[in-house]
């Protein structure tokens, strides 16, 4: 029994190491896609996650829909449709039977667009996260995948 | 030969899963700490965080280079500092030889203010990555240190 406190004390600081570990990690990869999302194309990752959440909804998103699929907050991903639509590369449609509602969907040139940029995130993605074998790659999806468990952080 | 492409498309889509899994779950448990710190302290991520790396430097630390540990921007930083100087938790102080230069760090009060802050959030991070055992947590720890490739994310 004397052992005990002794031994939570190590397994929470080892969890406590384990979750900077983690923050580390995903904010390098996500400052280095930044980096090079801004370098090579002159675009944002917001910008990025807009477009790729509108690339999986043809049919269109209302913006309060949109904004759940994301991290950005609801002012900056109007701004962002609103942008995507001055550039041809999203557009607003009214929704039949709600005349106060819009969604929002990419236009041809976005899908596009679109596609050849996530190409290239890919590719990014696959640099970036080349430390570890594809069965390494797959014991980490396994972990990250039980590490929360059900309802804890839902 | 024929089969190099398509392994290649395989090896790049598996990674591209790891990456949005590794996103999903540092996102939630992001969540479940800012949803803990504000239901259960009325406190923010970024106002703990900014206690975390005013506490690691005792002797202070420069604004700037306070900023560079956190993931908040500068302006948000001086804005976090300013409260917890008005609520007795921190203080500014001149900097000897430089006299446009000031380092902040925590009163006596905000030590013990963090440190029950730290102890609780050292609990909840135990609770909320529960759902692996020690040894894989481990595992966990050491692939994601090798998965970023030295300097490809540095």
């Amino acid at each position: 029994m004397s052992a005990e406190p002794l031994q939570e004390m190590t397994r929470s600081k080892s969890r406590l190491r384990l979750w900077l570990r983690l923050l580390k990690t995903t904010g390098q990869i996500e400052s280095a896609l930044r980096r090079r999302l801004r370098d090579e194309h002159g675009t944002t990752l917001p910008r990025f996650d807009v477009m790729a959440a509108l690339a999986r909804h043809p049919e269109g998103l209302k913006m309060s829909d949109l904004s759940s699929y994301l991290r950005v907050s609801n002012g900056n991903v109007t701004g962002i449709v609103d942008r995507l639509t001055e550039d041809g590369l999203a557009l607003r449609m009214a929704v039949k039977g709600d005349r106060r509602a819009q969604v929002a969907r990419l236009t041809p040139a976005g899908h596009a667009a679109f596609n050849a940029l996530a190409a290239e995130h890919e590719a990014w993605v696959d640099d970036l996260l080349g430390g570890v074998s594809e069965a390494e790659a797959q014991v980490l999806r396994d972990l990250l995948g039980k590490l929360t468990r059900e309802g804890d952080a839902a």
